[in-house]
């Protein structure tokens, strides 16, 4: 995935890297440049990668990275142009060293490098309502409507005939055509990730973006939090209900109907046109099929296959679910 | 019910009705004039109904309208008085139907005919925070708060002696004395109702609106959706929590209780003195009866009849519950 | 507990008192002053407190208050130096009694007494957005910063380095250092307490504040309500997801981790190192331990040990449930 909107600050000098990793490394050519950080397979020659656990063990020794980060035991399946960088904690040092090439995608502060509308060349081209506020690094397209005290935060695309309500905050987002986003939804910010540590946690950089495709409806009071290191999807025609939560790197596919309150947790795969009743929930890294049917209330903790209809918590076969429960 | 906010756009010629159906029908006065769309039994002569399902048969065969949009095998049911419009679907036919009749029904684009509350006759009567936004048709009683950045959408009646919070949404919403709304709520929206549509649902319209009864009390974020059809009712003198979202055409009694979270779907009818606990979901079409206790976080997905306690997911009597997990 | 921000408007002269209960008491003499209303343990000499359980009774033995709210049952308990207010409803009367000395505590309308931060002192140490809008009583460290449209109410005390999103509501509050409240928040408000009365329910007042304390994330849409006469509290470096509710007088512990759309009814007690799943409910007055995990949708109604994992509703054994559940 190549996300438009977070800058890669590199290349940064193998000197700075082992500097903030607080390591000593023999035989490193300090004044290298790395390019970019990135996983095992993606990585290109002059850039620094991570392997943590034995399970990529066959990634990792093909990966064309320069660098990795990874622990005493796993290195020895690191090919030779690829030099190991060991730490203590490979997913905490990966953060820091994503962090320093991209330093915007850690802090949500507020955007305090905002204007009003009507400031910006987009009052001739929208129609707005009061108080609303642009950033920088935004598109909008034709015939867009932005409701009072929106506030359209840097790194947003907006495509043609989008409605946009009011009270809401928009952060490193594509939005395709012909989509609705109602009330007071927070949309873009980075999701509930970081490493506990005691008295002081630290969050790892989210520098993916939420994707909303054509002619969704995102109801009120959403929350759908841009991915880590992959991309928050919503696919076309897909219509959210009230108060859901979309965490960070879920993928929704297309036509879905999710009912109010639904909350799905970090990097689940939703197919296409599947069914969510109110106010279930789906737990982490799930995959869900497509044409999938989820009861109201249903608490998923495991994949579900294509067309299943499911129901309960934890959630089963649905007529299992009512003859066990008539 | 008759509902005071949507204008009917009617009358509407015959020609135009089967244009946008797209569809031919044999002797048909095609200048003949409608005057509303309306359900099979509250109908009058000249105007449009819909029958979609055998179990309407013998409301059908008493209409008294003078068009039905319905299928080829249930038009034998109608009276002579009355012309078979026959279609392929007939909600979608009566959703544009419907549209045609109240255009203003669908669209829940912000309003943007809208004018501080500085601007307006408000500013002597009411007391108000910052950035206060009233729109068109809008009436408020004496004594009344409304809260920093609150946008009061057009179509609104608010009585005597209301405390409006801060950042709230609303529009086509009755709201009557001693009212208390506190923040970040959403109330009148359309529902989350639409055909399904690959590529495109097609929303229907939603005519009524929300009803809040004397001295109710509403928590934060709220979503309260206005009725389809009908009216969406909150009883008088209920209070709920933070948090709750209630969906289209439900209709609470008097002296409910409903603690944070709860979330009840479309059109089910909640009765009087009902207690609900804490994330309890309640099915849609469900009758639940006065003085019903729901502990918190039941799933409901069948009637409830007066006096009972339950709980559990799916909810059964409280005690075979506790029993059952003890 | 001292609360800084509720002013206490004792001294009220007895006969005040006793004509707001609508009672007759003998050999009292009406002149004399009280100072304030606590509990039956933390009452001192001229003050008046409430005891309407016996499993008090040993408490209330030792009282050291002037006056109690009692039933006729419950008077032989008190000392003689405490004299016995015998009412119909103990907790309605104190209720109304503690509404005498801290009448601000009920009412939670909008904050009228505001100014936009660009008119405040504020202005030059705070980095802030647009339509900030900043109340009495408020006091704000250095290098912090508040996002567009927030509102700081009356009553707020916020650290060093705090990070405030946009469109927050915030009241009656102390924020410590480095702490991180995203978006769309409303913070202090009361709880959800009232006595339930036909037609016309009776709040009850809240004295309490909320306390966020060091390095705390709290994520987009959260409702954390003041306690009633304790305080609700967010221990240090814990962090909670997006659209979580919290109860008023909720304690959580310090390096816990609370996923999205969990729900804390009120009065109960989380340990620390606490992992809560997402959509997981907790039932009112109960305590969590130390290291306890709960799944994600669990229902919680009873009690739970340090060290415990736990899953269902109820919850139960994590690895019970699993097995019950294959």
């Amino acid at each position: 995935m190549s996300n438009p909107f977070f800058k890669n600050c590199g290349p940064i000098k193998v000197s700075e890297i082992i500097r903030s990793l607080n390591i000593n490394v023999k035989n490193l050519s300090k004044d290298k440049e790395i390019h970019d950080i990135k996983d095992l397979s993606s990585s290109e020659n002059n850039d620094i990668t991570f392997f943590h656990s034995k399970k990529y063990k066959d990634v990792a020794k093909n990966t064309k990275a320069s660098l990795c980060l990874t622990t005493d035991a796993l290195k020895i399946y690191l090919p030779k142009s690829c030099l190991a960088l060991v730490v203590e904690n490979v997913l905490v040092s990966t953060s820091k060293i994503t962090s320093i090439f991209y330093p915007d995608s850690i802090n949500d502060d507020f955007d305090d490098n905002i204007m009003s509308i009507d400031d910006t060349n987009f009052k001739d081209k929208v129609i707005f309502g009061k108080n609303v506020l642009i950033g920088q690094n935004v598109t909008i397209g034709n015939n867009c409507k932005i409701g009072h005290n929106t506030i359209i935060e840097k790194n947003v695309v907006i495509g043609d005939n989008c409605s946009i309500g009011s009270n809401n905050i928009i952060r490193n987002t594509l939005v395709k055509n012909n989509v609705k986003i109602l009330d007071n939804c927070v949309i873009g910010k980075h999701g509930f990730g970081f490493f506990p540590i005691k008295n002081k946690n630290l969050r790892y950089p989210h520098i993916g973006m939420v994707l909303i495709e054509d002619n969704c409806e995102i109801g009120c009071g959403a929350t759908i939090d841009r991915g880590s290191m992959s991309n928050t999807i919503i696919g076309k025609n897909t219509y959210l209900d009230n108060q859901i939560h979309i965490a960070h790197n879920v993928k929704i596919g297309e036509n879905s109907i999710i009912a109010g309150q639904v909350g799905i947790a970090g990097s689940s795969i939703i197919g296409k046109n599947v069914k969510i009743g109110g106010q279930a929930g789906i737990s982490g890294h799930l995959n869900i099929g497509n044409n999938v049917e989820i009861g109201g209330g249903s608490g998923v903790i495991r994949d579900i296959p294509d067309n299943k209809k499911v129901m309960g918590y934890p959630a089963k076969n649905i007529r299992e679910f009512l003859r066990d429960n008539k």
